[in-house]
């Protein structure tokens, strides 16, 4: 009987599945008429306007959204998308991620780092004709891909003429469609409000893309400029940056089946790869990827067990990665209850039934398509290789050398002739990295990490090794040159000055010449290994222009595939802003069991106990003992809600993007998915899918009731109770 | 919006809280406007009808419940209380457990076993007075224990004169009222019916207790009698039963909402214990006995590995074991999240503080209080020591070895002085115990076990010791003698010839002398233990005595306080007869989750995988890839139900008992309760207790489509699809 009047309730309010789709605000249009009648009481055109209300409040802090909520720059963001920077500014005796902070002035508010930005994207437009008219004719591979890589830098150079400006391409369907972001770039990014970790990552890796969820994943920051209103680096000359738009905090919060919609910067989405590719994701690269998480995870965890200093700079990368594999081990379960293979293989064969119907018209995408299955197939050769060099020679100590001695030989290039990543742009980034290595590496860990790589290299059949990386491990062959690396390895870490800081800004700023002068082990080792990462780099830069060639077409294919069945197709998530809408809604995730739409504070205390990050802090149990839930309570739930569910479309990089009710006003922070619908990375399940999200009743209560903070609450137009 | 919808349905339908309360027959008018407002459609006063429609049904099976389902003596009572028998047939090569059986017809049903036994309650009747008439003024604590048996064994005997019956005397309330069950008792039992374990166990311990659940747990039994309509022991010449009273299978099963009854044999509760006593359980003898329970089970998973027979033989003693170690865990968990300790202390400070407020009248009730309460505190002393010997001495050869030896002195005396459990009423049972130790136990983990127990036993402080076994196991304080025990166990195992079954048959029906005269090494030391275990047995029975004395005084004040608050009082479960009632329903165990009221075949899909008992059939997977649902389909859930919840009030023991309809039709059976609710047992929590059932129609389902059984639905009344 229950079940009956839910679903009558269910039908006429909302619908039943959730909606699949990240559109780009220019396709909103398109989609107009879907918002409306989901429940969108602003006008659909509104939404395809980025200096207009409310998008022009969303902004990106590069691999996290957050959005402006006051007109002085206060911004909102998820916990976790801080958490770096709450990371950075701890220390065992101040620890802010332990305790939370509350800034008592702007005074008080402490730089989120040096390598912080926020950009606010003023405006997009349409390079593709630009783009793909400097491929010379008859161009090979490898000269599409410079072509490409040459009109991008010069595209982006001329934008950013305006230092105030970042821009970006952006490569819509791989390739159909080329988009210029123009962005605002805040260099000056501070802390405002965070509370302690036990709050803002509540349930830790262990209710990570659970649900129910109780995290009050949220954290303030505060964009600051310089006082011409130009972006500046810190400086305590700046003042608050005043943005054109702000959102409007809905204090009365969301209901089941009302209308949300979320604008963001998704990372990357899988959803037209082919068939192959998941099954290469399914039986290689996600296991192998997840073996690798978990041995970096228990290197890492095992010294911070008995060293909080390094437990504290090893924080955020297991959180990364722990969730990298808990993402990767649940989009292996999701597609194997989903049959995410046979979807792609049905779906697959239904592109090839549908060109071989169109005759001759049809014949020349069947061969492009052909061509491309082709070539991505031919990746599989040298994977495993790939793998372990990326490791190898990306990450650490012996990635920081790398980049050093890459960048040496850049910097005596025209900037436009830079690789990506060392134009004169990127410095200020790269620089940003080296000052955070000191708080982020340790070289004891590093060098165990770095062993762990080097032991898998060897073990590489003698063929897809690199002689000159043999000849510095003296990996000859024999039993003696395998036992003599710990030494090779530990000298490296002996004979090094990188550990320093000023060692490390010193070689940024070398030339060449000098760092090949250096007796420094890593700089050394950098310039053994420099011809054969770039052989490599070679090979990936053909095999790009390869791609620039086959894979439009294959994707306009498919585009016109969908559109003959009635189906739009929105672009792959590739950290361009994008929107989704849908409605708050629980979910079935499985027979007999039903996730509810709301948590509240009471599943708090179920949850409260002495295991890591399940400890509620005493404060929030006072409050809920006590009741003093004040006007944040919902009498439907007797209790203030904490964590709801509603069926949109995101993914990593939507975290922290303002949640908006009908009318475009603040009613949470997304910050999750749940379990059931990370598969959905590649082939979107409307039954399951559902994302989860801060409630912003929750955070006004914990900075009105529990961790007053009357000054933000203010500037958020709320009326403190204290 | 859901949550309000669900809400006014269920206010209007259903009562919100599970319905405490494990009545007596005798009870049932007291509740029968309770019985009639939650939807009986039967006369409640028809339910205090032993033999009638359809409390004549329900049988008792020791441990377990059961009904009868047609006039031909079919049985259904749930697959894990079958779950010995069928091991009992089971061999590597006929594996009844694994594949499930159907009986071609009614010879070719087998036996369930020697010590198989249908009881069917004839009648009830009140033997308080008598039973309290015989305490002798002025008895001293043993005498009183000693009359208190006495008059037991004699009205026992007297109802047993009519060898057809099985008699036992109940205690309610801890003495205040006694009463008389006559049984009519059935020994020959056989199996007619049993799904593949795989159905009938389906997800083995890891779902023991849990939501959703998928279990088909039911197996067929049949009754047998001699030709003359009388109980005997199995013969090809015996005939099928003809029961009295049988249930009809209501074929439209239960919607939610709707009014279910259990009635059934619950074994245990402990609702009126002390605080301390939780207090102790909570601190002291659960997680003793967790401890003990998964050492057990890993010795014998551990042998069970790499020798499929003794996975056999143990499969029975480790289902229980892991059952057992569960349901205090849940326990625990439960009596946390519910301060059940602090309700007990409470309730208990309630009652001294209404005894107080008696002023003279309460005086005598509050000294018995205090009393009875330094009685329990006594027992505390020697627990670890009496934990320890209980399972040194009661169990494997050793402990056959100690029933042999007293049986022997205990056969000496007239039948009306022996021992509970050594009068002659019981001998069948102990010899059908000597026989099916072959198919339960392996001299090899026997050995590994005892061991264990051995090694506990010799790390007890010495007084808590006994001289002469330590003595006998050369414990003499050295670390030799501790050295020495393991070749002291060994060789107890190589000179006994109790492996044997003939030689346990021939030491059961020894006198004293011969087995004094006894090389064998297991009645040497039973030898050795005896004067030590009397001498334990005496200070229980001391304290039987004067719990005898206490304990009734304490439930009278307990009873009276309650009713003081108008809250009628049931007795704790003792496995005799009770009814409980309710309604259909799902529960929100946590926070932001809830269970819903019925699971379908769609779970089984979900949940089928490669792991133990998790791997569904292959004719159930096709039956629902192909939707072969058939009439068992339930419109609104598009499926066939497997499993429903309800509010009912049930503990162990109620295994197997018919769920009825508010027509007393069979509608299900109840098998588990969920983890939420075991702490219920002690204090019972109405929002979170749920049981669980094994739905008709997912039985009838497997057996017209998917393992057919015609014969027997034929029977049911049912008619058989193919």
């Amino acid at each position: 009987m229950r079940t009956i009047l839910m679903l009558a309730g269910l039908v006429a309010a909302t619908p039943v599945l959730a909606v699949e789709g990240m559109w780009t605000p220019e396709q909103l249009p398109e989609i107009a008429s879907e918002l409306t009648r989901t429940g969108l009481k602003l006008d659909p055109a509104a939404l395809s306007d980025l200096r207009g209300h409310p998008m022009g409040a969303v902004v990106s802090l590069g691999g996290c959204t957050a959005s402006f909520v006051s007109p002085n720059g206060l911004v909102v963001t998820n916990h976790h998308c801080a958490y770096g920077a709450l990371q950075l500014n701890s220390t065992p005796e101040h620890n802010m991620l332990r305790d939370g902070f509350i800034a008592k002035s702007l005074a008080d508010e402490p730089s989120a780092g040096p390598g912080a930005r926020l950009w606010v994207t003023e405006d997009i437009s349409d390079v593709t004709a630009k783009v793909l008219s400097a491929i010379p004719k008859r161009a090979n591979d490898r000269a599409r891909n410079d072509a490409l890589e040459a009109v991008q830098k010069k595209l982006i150079a001329e934008c950013e003429t305006d230092s105030r400006y970042r821009c970006q391409v952006f490569s819509h369907f791989g390739g159909v469609q080329y988009r210029l972001f123009k962005q605002f770039e805040i260099r000056d990014v501070r802390i405002a409000y965070a509370p302690p970790e036990n709050i803002g990552k509540f349930g830790g890796d262990v209710d990570n893309w659970q649900w129910p969820r109780h995290t009050g994943d949220f954290t303030f920051y505060r964009a600051y400029v310089g006082p011409d209103g130009k972006p500046a680096t810190y400086s305590t000359d700046n003042v608050p940056y005043q943005p054109k738009q702000w959102l409007k905090v809905a204090a009365q919060g969301v209901s089941e089946g009302d209308f949300v919609m979320v604008a963001g910067y998704p990372g990357r989405t899988q959803r037209y790869q082919l068939a192959s590719q998941i099954d290469d994701a399914i039986q290689w690269s996600y296991p192998t990827q997840i073996k690798a998480f978990d041995d970096m995870i228990a290197i890492a965890e095992a010294a911070g067990k008995t060293n909080p200093d390094v437990a504290i700079k090893y924080a955020s990368m297991i959180a990364g990665l722990n969730n990298g594999r808990k993402n990767m081990a649940g989009m292996l379960e999701g597609f194997e209850r989903a049959d995410a293979s046979g979807i792609k293989h049905r779906e697959e064969a239904g592109l090839v039934n549908w060109l071989e119907g169109q005759g001759r018209s049809g014949k020349a995408a069947l061969e492009n398509y052909r061509a491309y299955a082709a070539l991505v197939e031919s990746q599989r050769q040298t994977r495993e290789r790939d793998n372990v060099l990326g490791w190898l020679t990306r990450s650490g100590l012996l990635g920081t050398a790398n980049r050093l001695y890459r960048m040496s030989q850049e910097r005596s290039k025209p900037d436009a002739k830079r690789e990506f990543g060392y134009q004169e742009r990127d410095w200020p980034r790269q620089e940003a990295g080296l000052k955070q290595l000191d708080r982020r590496m340790d070289p004891g860990v590093d060098r165990q990490m770095l062993g762990y790589w080097f032991d898998k290299y060897a073990a590489l059949p003698v063929e897809q090794r690199i002689p000159a990386l043999d000849a510095w491990a003296g990996l000859d062959g024999s039993e003696q040159g395998k036992a003599g690396l710990a030494a090779r390895l530990d000298a490296l870490y002996a004979n090094t000055t990188l550990i320093q800081l000023d060692a490390r800004l010193a070689a940024f700023n070398a030339d060449q010449a000098s760092l090949k002068a250096s007796k420094d082990s890593f700089i050394q080792l950098a310039i053994v290994l420099d011809p054969a990462l770039k052989e490599m780099e070679q090979r990936f830069k053909t095999l790009g222009g390869a791609s620039a060639r086959l894979q439009p077409g294959y994707m306009q294919a498919l585009i016109d595939y969908r559109a003959s069945q009635g189906k739009a197709t929105y672009p792959d998530a590739n950290s361009s802003l994008r929107i989704t809408f849908g409605n708050v809604m629980g979910v079935s995730p499985r027979d007999g069991l039903e996730y509810l739409p709301f948590t509240t504070t009471r599943g708090l205390v179920e949850k409260n106990s002495d295991e890591p990050l399940f400890d509620v802090t005493q404060p929030q149990l006072d409050a809920i003992a006590q009741r003093r839930f004040g006007r944040w309570e919902v009498p439907a739930l007797k209790d203030v809600p904490v964590n709801y569910l509603a069926d949109l479309d995101v993914t990593g990089g939507n975290s922290g993007s303002p949640t908006l009710n009908a009318k475009g006003e603040l009613v949470g922070l997304i910050f999750d998915g749940i379990w059931e619908s990370v598969a959905s990375n590649w082939v979107f399940n409307p039954e399951l899918t559902r994302t989860i999200h801060v409630d912003s009743r929750y955070m006004l209560w914990l900075m009105d009731e529990v961790y007053p903070a009357p000054a933000i609450l203010k500037e958020l137009g709320v009326e403190p109770h204290h």
